[in-house]
């Protein structure tokens, strides 16, 4: 089923409240894509376009109150939201500063902003001082709240996240079809992308990778031109999109055929993975889990970090490092993505998505076996 | 050719710093994707994940500093950048804060940080406050010098933007293909998004677009799983990039056929663009611009502009709004995006691309004519 109903986001509306309450906060101002849906259920692709600002109030006790930019107001009205104010923006006289700061010194304060590690504030800065010194209420920062309810999944959640997995694991399935040697990797990521759409995917916000005979140098950069060679390890690594949450996983692919430094590497990592899940259970740590995995890896942390929360962002939530002790709880959706360094520079990594529970976690991709996969 | 000779950054950051010696600038902190690769090149996907902040510095005299997650070193390490300093991130207990205020502190203040209508600080609330605090040095806004320049574009640029408004124009040629009575606009959407990238995208973050007898009532909703029925007016808009270069416009398609309306309206908005096209001349305001297309539509400011700024963003610059009197100058590249309410609630969108030149507009999307295409 597309979309949620009215109950999940009443629950989340009161289980914010309830956290509210307990801290003394009079209001949220939301102001992110992913913390604007998550009360709201309003999705739409138009926030990649960085011209307007949206606003979110969510109040300690009665509905969230929208104030947004007109365009929005009719597919806003379409979610359980009633009280939606909207202004025609841009607007570079007063976008929205006034109609924001109105609806701020009606609900009062004290009013929490997300500030924490991985978050940030999508307005101008100019109208955020100028909201703060007009409401005439108090800021502060939001305790977290939103960032701790969002990192535990609901069954709906979780069944989209599944499903952009089940999406991505037919796209692997087929990348004998576009992945040859000569194929240049520019052409592999862009056939790739069009695999995932086939298979279902809403949209395709991110993917990476990287090819090359001992592993790859880095995994974020946009793919050259050059081709497929034999005995190349190529790695896909997408975020496909699935009524507005992401998958996150890889898999790596030997072009012809491995080395047997590639095909240790490869169980090796699998062997981290392995690790990682066994370790993930509910009351563990986010530093255990990695940890476990660090153990067989050799430690290597180059990325920053061997796995983190997912969800409605492409990463959102805890990472997998030795200084986050993040505590798991069932309903976390997490990665698993060890990496090992072949040869001084070059890298192999893996990754898989889990569900914790409290029986112990829940694969959400179909797991790579110990052996890489040879096209 | 694919990125940007160096001579080219060497350039921007010349304009910049001329600008900042006459504000009195120190340094200019960037943190969004556009802004730092505008001053790199560096161009990834990786932004999609929020986890991390990447800090440029680009003082008033020497080359730009990148403050960065070590997982970036190795593909910034390839950019022209050559001072580049890394920490592990996500690191909950200082994340970058000290290593940036270290920085800012060695380059000097005052610091300019992009605090104007359409920016945003990607960065958390609570680490920038930490910097004001730690690196002792003064923070303003950068007097809007990053968006001005930005918004007048090099020929190697507009090529890119070029490039991915012919990707698209291919695309919409073979809608014919995709878009048939009984298909749904879900599978609409996907399957335009595939062609999209068979033609040569390097990827699609945005589309968007609606389908209905009288035309549309929102332009930003997901696509549903309605099929297309005869009489539908199919209305497909597109941001496909090519090199980290967007593209930005529209098709309408009558589905079967075209009520008299519906042609009438559409032959009313390729009016208004021609007439948008004849005022966007070198020294005239974005509001001449509105006004010359507001006056044959009616003045419908339902989305609250008629067009926008365009290149490394969906939507950048200035806004063809009344109150944009923002001065049109050669090398802008923007959208002319006039919509017509066609019943009440519903509405046609029609979008071309342009490139301001000294000698007038040059069309950068191929131009519909009048009639609305039958499919």
């Amino acid at each position: 089923m597309r979309g949620f109903d009215t109950a999940e986001f009443q629950s989340r509306l009161m289980a914010a409240q309830a956290k509210m309450q307990a801290e003394g906060l009079g209001a949220i101002l939301l102001t992110t894509e992913a913390d604007f849906r998550y009360f709201t259920g309003f999705l739409t692709r138009f926030w990649e376009s960085p011209s307007r600002p949206w606003y979110l109030v969510v109040p300690v006790s009665g509905k969230p109150i929208a104030v947004i930019p007109s365009i929005g107001a009719v597919p806003v009205g379409r979610t359980w939201i009633s009280d939606i104010r909207t202004w025609s923006a841009p607007d570079p006289d007063d976008d929205g500063v006034s109609l924001l700061s109105e609806t701020l010194r009606e609900i009062g304060g004290p009013v929490g902003v997300p500030s924490q590690l991985e978050s940030h504030l999508r307005m101008p800065l100019h109208d955020f001082d100028a909201v703060k010194a007009k409401c005439g209420v108090e800021f502060t920062h939001d305790h977290g709240i939103v960032a701790s309810l969002r990192s535990v999944k609901s069954e709906a959640e979780i069944e989209k996240i599944a499903k952009a997995c089940g999406i991505a694991g037919r796209a692997f399935d087929r990348m004998g079809d576009i992945a040859q040697i000569g194929v240049p990797l520019s052409r592999v990521f862009r056939d790739f992308q069009r695999l995932l759409l086939e298979e279902g995917a809403d949209c395709v916000p991110y993917i990476s990778g990287g090819a090359g005979p001992g592993g790859y140098m880095d995994v974020i950069s946009p793919a050259s031109d050059a081709p497929l060679e034999h005995g190349d390890v190529l790695m896909l690594d997408t975020g496909a999109v699935w009524d507005g949450y992401f998958c996150d996983y890889d898999r790596n692919f030997a072009i012809g055929d491995a080395s047997d430094v590639i095909k240790d590497a490869h169980t090796k990592m699998i062997d981290a993975t392995m690790a990682g899940l066994e370790a993930a259970k509910v009351g563990a740590r986010a530093s255990d889990v990695f940890g476990a995995m660090a153990a067989l890896t050799g430690g290597g942390e180059s990325a920053g970090r061997l796995g983190h929360g997912l969800g409605m962002q492409l990463t959102e939530g805890l990472s997998l490092t030795s200084k986050d002790h993040s505590e798991l709880k069932a309903g976390m959706v997490i990665t698993l993505e060890p990496g090992i360094e072949v040869t001084p520079g070059y890298f192999l990594v893996h990754e898989e998505n889990i569900v914790i529970r409290d029986d112990g976690p829940q694969r959400l991709s179909r797991f790579r076996g110990p052996d890489i996969e040879i096209l």
